[in-house]
């Protein structure tokens, strides 16, 4: 039986909590609805986060990406949105999400935004030379 | 009024028909359902042609496309169904489809078929040093 | 009916306001003339900034930098203007606007202005390794 | 005072008629206005040819290419129309003119033609291993 | 439960058997062991070929890969050898297999091996400008 | 006699131990198995680390490497196994790990840890202009 | 008439001296003579600055980067000196000058040097996520 | 003593006369003076030839390229020079030469010529699968 | 006990000799002497060639490219020679050995040599579209 | 005569001793025997520094990056003893030496080591938008 799409997003126990490791996921197949025009749009999705107690497991993450190729979504506000999705499975850390949309009209647009769990500190950077 | 996915391909006149020359075409943005799995495939779309009397519109050629986002689609097929919808639609002297599909599972493939008028001969080759 | 460049800029809601994120705006397609010779010149405009209560339009976006065609601009002129008129239009938290210009006579030339709204700090940068 | 956009190309003595040699364009700056929407195009145009007793002369060649900003041009007449143009200039022994048209609506053209003078051979390729 | 490597490769019917088209297929993830020293050789396989009554099936070739992760096999053989099972497997009317293997000790190996059906004609390549 | 795969690194004596320098080590060839579905997962590996008094020994790190061949290992699990057992191995000053993985079903993921050792501080970078 | 290299750098009003915004200027066609050898040297100069008060004029740049066509200069010293008459032309805030050398002897090199006008502060950066 | 630009080519005998062998040659560090402007030109020139009984040498070749720093030389012109010089020198089996400019006004050139010693037959192409 | 350089090559039974099939090795790491000045010259050696009885053993191609490590040898030269000394070892049907040297003083070379064993014809090309 | 490898190494007056500023060299071409097998071993070298009173000579350095092609040398070892010679040379206020060794074994290293003088202060970087 074929599989769905869905927005249920499922997570698992972080292996290593103790840690505060970066996991980084990328996505060149999303696709979404123009909500002026009705046409599609195309994106590439990025992921980095720190996981606290639980990490975003794969195969719903695809499902819940492919749940949005019938929605109309403005680029502003579908980065957002997920951001918030995101936050709400899995409480991580820190998590940014970045949207980088195909051309239109010879202009290309990418949206970022971040989350910081309150009290976490970031790692100090360890730049080594 | 949004527009809508469509399978009627547009023609205009050829404005050169006295000359035999080259109209490349690339479409990034082709996505279908796989017909075993139900989920989203992903490809780029080459199309290189000799135009004869008619050309390829490329507004409805954008509908055209749009029009496999809820179909499933092997990949062999929908490259030589394609390769068939443009012929029909333009009779080109000679036409080039190819459909270069993303990863899955590690594994890359690509499909390309050609199609040539009776009785048209390609323009022999020049290569300038 | 045509559309027409247009120096009048147009935004819309920011989606959301309580974040600071980032778009990112690349348009490699801006052209004016050069007020010395008269001669086109060609440029890439990349445009990045921290909305606060409205976001820019891109399609009135894409007519005013086609509204520049016609115009003699000197680049470190052009570049300085556009972001004036930016914040005028969208009064954003943070705005920096590149120019980058086609190479002429063997050199290459590009220009860098930012913004920054009273009162407003940039999030601390988070490196994750 | 300033130069003017002109669609008078020019040609200097070809200081080689003896040889069949090759003389190869490139010009990135290319920019027309789309015939049915008004708006400025963008393109590339390459030139490669074999002269005969003339060459196109390069600043008079860039003029020309001027001559198009204001102009509303369908990307196949164009194409053709510049190739004609060339021949008429300069009568080459072998031309071939390519215009390769930014992205719109995420899909990519590009045009090709060529022109052999009667009787005129292509010298046979040299393929050093 | 877990799926297993095998030997087994499976095929489908060709969906466009009327044309002479072109199936590429890249594999950046093959595997096996170095008969001689016994540690772990890593390649990326190449398929190109023209489909006769069947098409190679991917999943099934996925498996057969896997197959070789256990394996020792020389560079000369394992290419020769995977050319004769696709072709005992789907009697292509024309088969390209190129074994490119990754650096070992400064040295860059690849091996390319074709099989030609008898009385196949490849198609007159069609070169446009 | 072949060599097998082993769980036990080496370690050498750091050549320099009054300098804080930084060893960087890039291993595109490790591959380990899916826990849920049995099939191979492909990695690239780097370790950039400030060695201590020993420095890891890249014989046995190749070994060590090839012990993941048979093993079922989620990506965030494995990353954080192997920054432990390098750790215990060479007690550096500071370490770091990724694991780059290979796209599955359209979806990159990449997983960084590092581990500082108690009471050492980096270097304070030195941005050369 | 034919122009002349010239030492005589000019400058124009800054068109926005209320900001502090970059000038980036690239001239890959640099060439002087070797001061041991009398062979020519060939470089890349990268030119990056804030203005004060005047701009680099570009012709005349390039008039002066002319001059040293002719000169043996050592590439340590030519790189201090032109910032040193770039500085006295039109006095920046800040400004950047780096020499990339072609290679001679299997050795590539680049000499970098900045000047920072007394009591001038850097713009703090602003790093978008 | 400093070595001085000369107009000398030199050659040494051909260590294989009895093949048919290619010798590449790229030298990114052509200069010459525009005859027009008498501002200076910049080249990449590429020599690929089969020697008959002598080869050219590098240094006095080197020499030879720093001879046309002074002059003032038509693109079309000095490339067919350059080719009969070479000519005269070492009387190949086949040569071709290009001069690939740099760009000026937004346009790229580049000139191709090439010279076929009677009688000689070029080797049949070997194209290995 | 060390390895030792040495110009005795070693084959190994070709695994499949009723193929004409393709085996490629690039070499980035030869290194000998310049003969007049007695300094390092490097380059990257390919080897193209198509097996008959034999193959090349890749152990002993490494300590034989080696061993021109403390000989001086002119690029023609040296190319031709290792040709020689391939064709000698493995009596190949057909071979093609570059040598690509590094840059000295602003001017690149490579040298190209072919051997086709007499009577061998070259598999007739097949190109897929 | 035949220039000679030598440890060697020779430098020249600073001649901009009142200003910081970065001098970068890139060695492309430095080889060694491996100490435990006694093969060869090739690695790209980098120095980029601060001189103080003295700058490195590069024909010099050449000589001495000959000087290792007969000796053995570990990774770790021979990287942080070049920057200690070059230090004993020109006791500069900062350098930074990297050592980036060729693939072994299908695994990449590289080693990089800083030196600073006692009471230096490296410039605040100044970052421009
Ligand atoms: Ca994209
Ligand atoms: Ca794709
Ligand atoms: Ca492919
Ligand atoms: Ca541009
Ligand atoms: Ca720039
Ligand atoms: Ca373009
Ligand atoms: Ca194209
Ligand atoms: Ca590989
Ligand atoms: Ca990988
Ligand atoms: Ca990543
Ligand atoms: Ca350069
Ligand atoms: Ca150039
Ligand atoms: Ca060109
Ligand atoms: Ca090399
Ligand atoms: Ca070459
Ligand atoms: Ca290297």
């Amino acid at each position: 039986m074929p599989t769905q799409p869905s927005k249920t997003l499922e997570t698992f126990d972080n292996p290593a909590p103790a840690m505060d490791y970066t996991i980084r996921i990328e996505i060149p197949e999303f696709t979404c609805l123009c909500p002026k025009t009705g046409q599609p749009d195309f994106a590439t999705i990025y992921i980095d986060y720190v996981p606290d107690e639980r990490c975003l497991e794969l195969k719903a993450l695809k499902l819940y990406i492919w749940s949005f190729r019938e929605e109309g979504a403005f680029h502003e506000k579908v980065t957002n949105d997920m951001l918030a999705d995101f936050i709400a499975a899995c409480q991580p850390r820190f998590m940014r999400v970045t949207g980088r949309f195909n051309v239109r009209g010879g202009i290309y647009t990418s949206i970022t935004a971040e989350h910081r769990k309150e009290g976490w500190q970031p790692p100090q950077p360890v730049t080594l030379p």
